[in-house]
């Protein structure tokens, strides 16, 4: 079946591309990407180099080259190019038939194949398929099979090449290729942590054989040169398994490489594939969402899962990129989307994935404590973007003023506040969903505590007007800072609050010598609470406008020139001007560049009502551009959530499309480079499959359904684990179907629409809908 | 003696220059401008047209051209031009010889004479000299006499131009050019507001006679011209009286114009320049400061005097322009530089000016509280430029980043909020200078509360460090907007409270019924007052560093980069960017406009020790550019309080300079032209004289003086009006003698030095210092 911007699939289970098209180069190395939370490797063809944006991105490797500090591309160890009667094969020169390259989501393997006729008239047939190992995180493993028409000399260059993309300058010091026990190495050390990362890699040759093998070594390579002579039909296969190791995440990460390589190619290629897949099998298991009916829907659907499950680091509590581990844009590091858009497709999946990535915020606090300080606040302001240890990665110059070349200071590192009770929100809705009470006590009540102390830190009293304010905000609407009372901001809050004295009374409750250790060390004191109190009770909370409904997205902001996006590109004096702070073209007006009312609505649907969600969503939705990748899905719920089915299917559409069309295309804005996989995106595609057509929603008193699947739609299946209970769900647009798993050790509650039921383990309840 | 930049002086009362300078059209014209506070006419040539500058800018004219509404210059009655056989008198053709422009500062008399030979041959001598009358402020005269050399054909064209420039675009949507009993009348009215404005005009022709005369009327002139022919040796002197009325200030403007110009006709020149002698005698009676030793001081000290008399309207209470009536350049309205820098000459010498301009902050009370609600707020707070009805006309868009073209939101109008306690502050100086005990209950006392009331509605409570803070301001350093704390807004701020609290307290006890009447008219009560005195006592003000000794300018300011002037000279892309926000070359570093802390100590120089002072000095000083006129003044007088003569010296001769000797340069910036006549500036010479050199300061004690004259200076004598009664004081560096006047009323309670006396009405005393 052929979906948009050239990608196909014929199982809703794959994307493949039959035509080559050098414009998308950025686009399609992120899209065909491999990954397994460890590292990600861009889906680019084995023989290209930096230029054409190779890279393998390491998680844990945060280092400085210039002023970024962020993950690092490593050599590239399944370099392989491959020359016959002295052309290099290549999609750019000589004619390409036959081409595929196709991505695998079942099983995370990209393929490759086609047949190439040089100028010369050498025809060669390749095929190529690699996978990033789930069974060992380490390993790259290729299988690499080519074919000749005609007799000629073929001469294959294949090993670990430094020349790979890096956003922001070099990050290596030292590069140190060596031969080591038939093995090629590539050592490098990272320039200002000196973090040792070790490339090695092994190769076994099948069919034909070369007649001869050198070693090539250079500064930064270090290669085999493979010389065959092949008669017409002859084959090679060459199969390479490549491991990477740094000093970050193992003790003598050399030694560990090369073991994890002789191991590697004596069990075979194989073997290597069977025992991902199997690892794959357990992830769809649970993750798999089923769409009935479309099978364009399907596919980016799990497109998009996919993505969201490599992103997500499970072997050691690291965070989630904004672009994952699809290339070093925004550092490789964490923002508020990690829990408010990655997280919750594993809350209600893998919660032990979800666990891990909230203890990282704990392992982080001391990084949130000393940028609270730094600023003048205390207790815990989270980094805006956060890399391993918490500090602060985001610079204070982002983007630049494309007309002066003058750098542009943006302040979301020190005004964009609400990431911080949005990891409370987190904590909350995780624990909600699992009831993971040790969790609460060992991670989440500290975190929840300084969050509730920063808050205090930073909120004012307005004394004449009996309330709380925040001042100089930048809501998640990027284009308006420097703004007060920001309605998502103070929300969030004031629930962060909230979350903060409902653990402190369950703890006062159930761990009383837990809580009194935790306020010692924390310095706390019965003040503190009463303050949280306080501050829980007289936060001013922009209301709905009595007549109109609307919420003001913060102070001022009714006031601000009404035009719309369309508007404003009129205004451009540079296509690729930002528009936001200082004195960006949306900065005085009421364009958008996300709906923080909406995003508000989003987290806290239960506190509004549908009239008010529907006013603020036909006021706000005009006066969106979708600026950030975070928009569209938002408006797909919220448009779901007041009955607009349509307009939340287009929403939807439009998110899931935003990588695998090229939907976003702002690959760069404001001289900042912004490409690679949209994260917060692919996790959003869970949420408004599930939160907004199934209609799901948790809380303490059971699980609840209200769906509305888009009319194209014959039928959605996905699975729930619900305080350690699996639920599968079936919906048509008639019935719902909902089967607690034998295994279960509790009886559910599940509501769907009005109907209330018991789900003892093994039963399955068939509803009208 | 000739002083700097072509300027010339023989007496001290006078200066002039002997050469035309093309390249100073714009700081001549300002420098040599004529006024009475009713209206400006510029110090041009009088056959000029708009394009080099020629203006008559009449007061209380306020009227939108495009953005700015600004005052009006009006249609110019003084136009002459003078053909000698076809050719035009001009210094831009011919020969100038002899040519003088100057203006005697004793009588605000503008005399121009040269003698001009044209291209043919043909030799004029010419003598013109004119005045705004101080007897009659809606005069302007004008004696116009030429002689020449051979026979010639002479043609005069005289009369009212309409072209004069306009900085913003046209104000008038109608001219009407008419003949009407003899005279001729230019009547016009403005585009927003339907003012009358009436320029008529009346000549008498003495010496030899024309042969004919006509009558030339186009759309916006009305002329007359003369044909002459002339013997060699014979003279002609044209005597032109013009009267200008607007409906703003006369009922049927146009009869009384015609009336004021029959009238001074009659009265003929002579008698008109006698009368308006008469007045300037008295205002330098008592305003003149003497300088013995330094001709060059004397002349630039009455240079600047006289220009901050011109620019202060004693006929109406209307605002001092930030650069008087020498152009439109910033509307032609008031400032915080009208209470700070032009006011105390006027408290101390001239109390009842000084009380017509602080009554005209309580005729504009309800602009400043239609500019508190508009922005959120309650009380008053005064409009940052303020035309005759106190609403804000600073647009919010003045500078423009010169680099893309787009304007630039500049905050003047909404974050510089320390005008509101500025005149608070006056107000109060004001009543110690005279014991206006009246003022205060008719005027100053609503004034205070008002303003204590916006401030209240500003300010935040931060309840964990029980203090109150100003957020988000703008201080006298308008280099860095969006700031907290600035520590001269936070003291100014705590001042007003302490204010509002005395005056009540005082009130309470000497009015009690006005009090009562006042708290009820506005809505005030008991608990308003607790909040004040809750906020006097508790504002966060800024201490000195317990071993550095500086004050912190606003939060985080020690933060920023420390760099000096000079080093940002080399950033700058374009030589007339604004440094300042939002993206500025100064903004994110230490680098000041002026320097806040100084311009506190100017204010309140009891509430900070010596060392203080000095520390602060020291550090300030290099990082400051003086961006702003403000600012040089400023440094002399803290560099005198410290004791650092030459610096100080070194200050108040660049303040004193700053117009004469064109030594601000800044004519543009931002892309907004900001020449003309820094009146600021001009009065604080008078401060940096009296304040600082003689180190007068005057509380509810008495009066005291700490001398410190230049060295260069053999003696200053200068005159006060203290509580009504007059001071005569003579200073060399060796001794002072105070002078009592006869008619005084009260013994006077005088300090100099360590030494204290009581001086009764017509005793003198003498003291070594």
């Amino acid at each position: 079946m052929r979906l948009k911007n050239g990608i196909h699939t014929e199982t809703g289970w794959e994307v493949a591309e039959h035509a080559f098209d050098p414009t998308q180069l950025v686009t399609t190395g992120s899209n065909f990407l491999i990954g397994n939370g460890y590292l990600g490797y861009r889906g680019t063809l084995v023989e290209w180099e930096a230029d054409r944006y190779t890279a393998c991105i390491v998680s844990d490797t945060y280092d400085k080259a210039e002023q970024h500090r962020e993950l690092c591309n490593v050599p590239n160890g399944l370099f392989t190019r491959l020359s016959a009667n002295g052309e290099m094969l290549s999609v750019f020169n000589g004619e390409t038939e036959d081409y595929t390259r196709r991505l695998d989501l079942r099983s995370g393997l990209y393929c490759r194949s086609q047949t190439w006729r040089g100028k010369l008239g050498n025809a060669v047939q390749l095929e190529t398929e690699r996978f990033a190992s789930y069974d060992n995180l380490h390993i790259l493993a290729m299988r690499y099979r080519f074919q000749v028409e005609d007799t000629i000399k073929v001469v294959i260059l294949t090993g670990i090449d430094g020349s790979v993309w890096s956003l922001n300058g070099e990050h290596f010091k030292s590069y140190e290729p060596s031969v080591r026990g038939g093995l090629l190495l590539l050592e490098t050390v990272t320039g200002e942590f000196g973090i040792q990362i070790d490339v090695a890699g092994g190769l076994t040759v099948l069919g034909s054989q070369p007649q001869m093998t050198e070693i090539v070594k250079s500064r930064q390579r270090i290669l085999r040169r493979l010389y065959f002579h092949l008669e017409a039909g002859q084959h090679v296969i060459l199969e390479k398994a490549v491991a990477i190791c740094t000093s970050n995440d193992v003790a003598r990460p050399r030694e560990r490489a090369e073991a994890m390589v002789h191991a590697a190619l004596e069990a075979g290629y194989q073997t290597l594939k069977a025992d991902h897949q199997a690892r794959w099998d357990a992830i769809w298991e649970v993750k798999d969402v089923q769409i009935q009916g479309d099978l364009e829907d399907q596919t980016l659907t799990r497109f998009n899962l996919y993505h969201n499950i490599i992103a997500t680091p499970t072997h050691a509590r690291l965070p989630i990129g904004a672009r994952g581990l699809s290339c070093q844009v925004y550092q490789g590091a964490a923002f508020w989307d990690q829990e408010i858009f990655n997280l919750p497709m594993f809350v209600y999946t893998r919660p032990e994935v979800a666990r891990n990535i909230l203890a990282y915020r704990h392992d982080t606090l001391d990084g949130a404590r000393s940028k609270a300080k730094r600023l003048g606040y205390y207790g815990a302001f989270y980094a805006w973007t956060s890399g391993k240890t918490g500090e602060e990665l985001f610079p204070d110059f982002f983007f630049t003023n494309v007309l002066t070349g003058r750098r542009i200071r943006n302040h979301f590192n020190d005004w964009q506040i609400h990431i911080s009770p949005d990891i409370v929100y987190a904590i909350w809705q995780y624990y909600i969903a699992t009831g993971d009470w040790d969790f609460v006590v060992d991670y989440g009540a500290e975190i929840t505590f300084e969050v509730a102390q920063f808050l205090v830190s930073h909120v004012y009293f307005k004394k004449d007007k009996n309330r709380y304010e925040f001042i100089r905000l930048l809501g998640p609407d990027e284009y308006h800072e420097n703004v007060d009372n920001n309605a998502f901001t103070n929300y969030q809050a004031q629930s962060a609050m909230q979350t903060a004295l409902t653990i402190y009374e369950a703890m006062h409750e159930r761990a009383p010598r837990a809580l009194q250790s935790l306020f010692r060390q924390l310095g706390l004191s019965e003040d503190d609470v009463a303050n949280w109190q306080d501050m829980a009770d007289l936060i001013y909370l922009p209301q709905p406008g009595p007549k109109s409904l609307l919420i003001e997205q913060f102070d001022g902001y009714f006031d601000l020139e009404d035009v719309r996006p369309g508007d404003l590109l009129e205004r451009l004096l540079d296509p690729e001007e930002y528009w936001g702070w200082p004195n960006g073209v949306a900065v005085r007006t009421q364009v958008l560049k996300q709906a923080d009312v909406l995003q508000l609505f989003a987290l806290h649907p239960d506190r509004f009502s549908t009239e008010v969600m529907r006013a603020n969503y036909d006021y706000y939705e005009p006066r969106t551009e979708h600026g950030s990748s975070l928009s569209p899905s938002v408006h797909a719920l919220i448009a779901s959530m007041v009955g607009y089915q349509e307009e939340s299917y287009a929403y939807f559409k439009k998110a899931a499309t935003l990588d695998l069309y090229n939907a976003s295309e702002k690959v760069w804005s404001g001289g900042s480079f912004l490409g690679g996989i949209h994260t917060a995106a692919c996790g959003a595609v869970w949420q408004m499959v599930v939160k907004g057509f199934a209609g799901l929603s948790i809380d303490e008193h059971g699980i609840r359904f209200a769906p509305a699947l888009p009319a194209r739609w014959k039928g959605l299946c996905f699975k729930l684990v619900i305080h350690g209970n699996r639920l599968t769900v079936r919906l048509t647009s008639e019935e719902a179907t909902i089967e607690s798993a034998a295994e279960n050790e509790a009886p559910l509650t599940v509501s769907i629409g009005e109907r209330t039921m018991i789900l003892s383990p093994g039963r399955r309840e068939k509803v009208s809908t």
